[in-house]
């Protein structure tokens, strides 16, 4: 058994940007060698999240609307008064959605499915620079 | 330390179907012989999630009714356009509740509280068969 | 590669009462003398969870009231009728967020943003006595 800590590095656009990262984790865990095990996917920060869903034009306009229907952005949070960022909705939004999610894979592949990318959603309301850790744990 | 790899079949009704998964998933743990770790349980699919509450008839209800509200079925979603199957608010329910469970074990019981539950939750428009994997890393 | 089980034992004053965890579950990983690895956080029971947050009072409260209004504490829920104990959002909101968290470490450290605090969140209509598990795997 190792344990592998890598980082994936992204600017993004602000809110609502919504980054398949797929490709990037699946490559990471390539480089690993590991075979069989539990990856664990990470963002680093309080105004962003990871999911997981079907990664096409249609849903992405679904996700941006659903995040925007229960939280929206032109709304007065308490957090805003505190350091007058007025990014409160970011805040809740990643509270909600989670910082992390844990993936097994086997023979060396991640065990998601074909319609199930890993998605970075940015919420914070400026582009930021995000690093997010891979973690690789098997043998 | 070691790593094992397990799945469990299920034939769902569909949304809403909420399903105790609790004894297989021990059952896989009692089997695997270990005594201490994790158990990562994760469903394959973007219109399928995992959760826990305590499963009884009333609950299960609340359940039903809550994602009922934040992600009606009966509403226009822009996925729905791209493959014409009508089931967008699937993928958004299963985006937001999350595809994971991560659980610790001790002793080779999971460390769930008496009425915490494992369930899947089918939120696709028909009835699927599903593949859930349950890693347990441990020794 | 080792695995270790710790508990983090809590009393709280009931729903809304939120607890930064952070320094506790740092000061268990810096005791258990691993460099890299996962650490796993979850919570016993049905009605509390955990998230990750900027633990500040304006937040606080914004995160207190999305809770009030996506799963409102004054409703009827079917769950009260089971039990007779009117705690049926408690175990709704608890079911939503979740049990767990998974935060990676290196060289001793989680990797966690400056201002994302790991908070336990009691849902439940009285004050409870909580434990929670802090799992640690690594080398």
């Amino acid at each position: 058994m190792k344990v592998i800590n890598e980082t994936i590095k992204l600017h993004t656009k602000g809110n609502p940007d919504l980054i398949n990262i797929t490709d990037k984790v699946a490559g990471l865990l390539e480089g690993s060698k590991l075979k069989k095990g539990l990856v664990t996917v990470f963002v680093i920060g309080s105004t962003a999240s990871l999911t997981t869903f079907e990664y096409e034009p249609g849903l992405i306009q679904d996700v941006q609307e659903f995040y925007e229907k229960i939280i929206p952005q032109n709304k007065h949070y308490h957090h805003d008064a505190t350091w007058g960022d007025a990014n409160g909705f970011s805040h809740l939004r990643s509270s909600l959605q989670g910082s992390s999610l844990s993936i097994p894979f086997d023979e060396g592949r991640l065990l998601l499915g074909t319609w199930q990318q890993v998605v970075l959603a940015e919420f914070d309301n400026r582009p930021r620079d995000r690093k997010i850790v891979v973690q690789i744990i098997g043998e």
